[in-house]
C-alpha cells in the first residue's frame, strides 16, 4: 500500500481549489490518511466557518469507511440499517463531498473532504482532487 | 466589518426580553460574535433548563453558517442534502430561533439565538433582537 | 432556599463590570444557578476569547462544589487528594475567580465566575459581584 | 484589523516547512484565524500522528489568549496561578510552539502552531512562520 505524501496532498488540494475558483465558491478542502488523521487542510477566503469541521469530518468518514460519505447517508436515514450512525466516531458527515483516495490496487490510502458550496458543488471539487 | 459591542448586545437582549414578556414566555437569549464565541447570555426566570444550550447553539449555528438556523433545518431533514449536519461543529440546532446579525454592508457580524417558547415564539423574540 | 433571579444576576454583573472598569481590564462575568446551569453571561469588549469558557467553568466549579474555585485548586495539585479533578464534570477550573453565591442561611444558590485579568483581579471582580 | 488570507497562510507554512527541512524534522504546521478557527494545516511526511492535534491546539491557544502558548505554561504549573488551565476551551497546549500572528498595529489576527520535533525545534519553526 502506497501512502499519501504531503506533496501529493498539496497537488490534490490545488486541483480542488482551481475547480472551486471556476465555480466561484469559497471551499474548505481536507485530506486525511488511511487512518483518518489530518494530512492537509486549506480554507479559501470567506468560506463559512461552520464548513471547516464539515470538510474534515467528510474526509474522515470516507477514509474510515472506505466509501463516499454520501454512501453512508443512504443507509443512515430513518428506518435505514445505519440510522444515526453520524453520532459515532466523534461525528461523521453522511452527505456528499467526502471521497476515498485509492491506490492502483484499489486500496483506500486516504480521503478528501470538501465543504463550502452546495453538495453537488462540494462533490465536483472533491472529484477534482482525485485526478 | 464592524464588531458587535457588549453595549449593543445588551440593547438587543433587552429588546428581546421585552418581546418575550409580551408573549408571557420565559426565554433564553444568547448573542455570539462572528466567530461563534459567546458575547452575552441571559435566562429569564423559570425558563426550562434544557433550553439554555439550545439558545447558545442556535446563535452559533446562525453565525457559523451566516443564515437563520431554520434554513439549515430545511436541508437537514431525512433525505435532504444536509441530513444530520447537526452532529458537526460540536452540535448545531437547525430549527427556528437563530438569526444572523449583519452590518450595513450585509456582512454577518454575529448572531442571536433564542429558546424557551414554541419555535414561532422563539423566532419572534429573535427578530425583536435584530431591530 | 431562595433562587437567584435574572434581575439579581444582572445587578451582580453590573457591580462586577463597574469594578472591572476601575481596574481597566476587560472581563467575562458568568453567573450560574445552584445546579451549575448558566443564568447570565457578559463579555466586555476586547476580552480574550479563551477566557469565555474559563469564566463559565469557574462559576460551574464553585456552584457544583459549593466553594471558591481556588479551594479546589488547593487539593488538586500533584500528590494532593483531588489530583487532576479538573478533568471531571466536563472540565473544571481550580484557580481563583469562581465564588459561590449564598442565601441568608448560608446555602449555595448559585455562583459567579470571572476571567479576563490576572487571577487576583478576577477574584476582586468576583467579590464585587457578591455584594 | 486585517484578516489573514489563505495566500498569506500558505506562504507562512512554506517558510516553516523550509526551516523544518533544515532541521531535518517532520513537522505539523497549523494556522488559525483570530477566532481560533482552522485556516491551513500541513503535516510533513512521517510526522508522528499524535502531533497533529497538538499543532492545532497550540495555534488555538495562542490565538485565544493572544500570547505564545509557552507563556500559558509558565503559569499553569503545579502551584501556579493558572494550574491545569489546559482542560478549558476544549483542550489547550501550554508548551512552546504556538505563536500569535499580529498585524502592524500589534493586534492578534491569528496564530501558528507547530509540533513534531523537540519543543525548541517547534518554536524555531513557528518563528520562521512569522517572518
Amino acid at each position: 500500500m502506497t501512502a499519501l505524501t504531503l506533496q501529493n496532498a498539496i497537488a490534490r488540494t490545488e486541483a480542488g481549489r482551481a475547480r472551486a475558483a471556476e465555480l466561484a465558491v469559497a471551499m474548505n478542502i481536507a485530506i486525511v490518511d488511511a487512518g483518518g488523521h489530518l494530512l492537509h487542510f486549506s480554507r479559501m477566503d470567506d468560506a463559512e466557518l461552520g464548513t471547516v469541521d464539515i470538510a474534515i469530518k467528510k474526509a474522515r468518514t470516507a477514509a474510515l469507511f472506505r466509501r463516499p460519505s454520501a454512501a453512508i447517508g443512504e443507509d443512515s436515514q430513518p428506518g435505514g440499517p445505519l440510522y444515526n450512525i453520524e453520532s459515532t466516531n466523534g461525528g461523521l458527515v453522511s452527505f456528499g463531498g467526502g471521497l476515498p483516495i485509492t491506490d492502483e490496487g484499489g486500496r483506500t490510502i486516504g480521503a478528501v473532504g470538501v465543504s463550502g458550496g452546495t453538495v453537488p458543488q462540494d462533490v465536483t471539487v472533491a472529484e477534482a482532487c482525485l485526478t
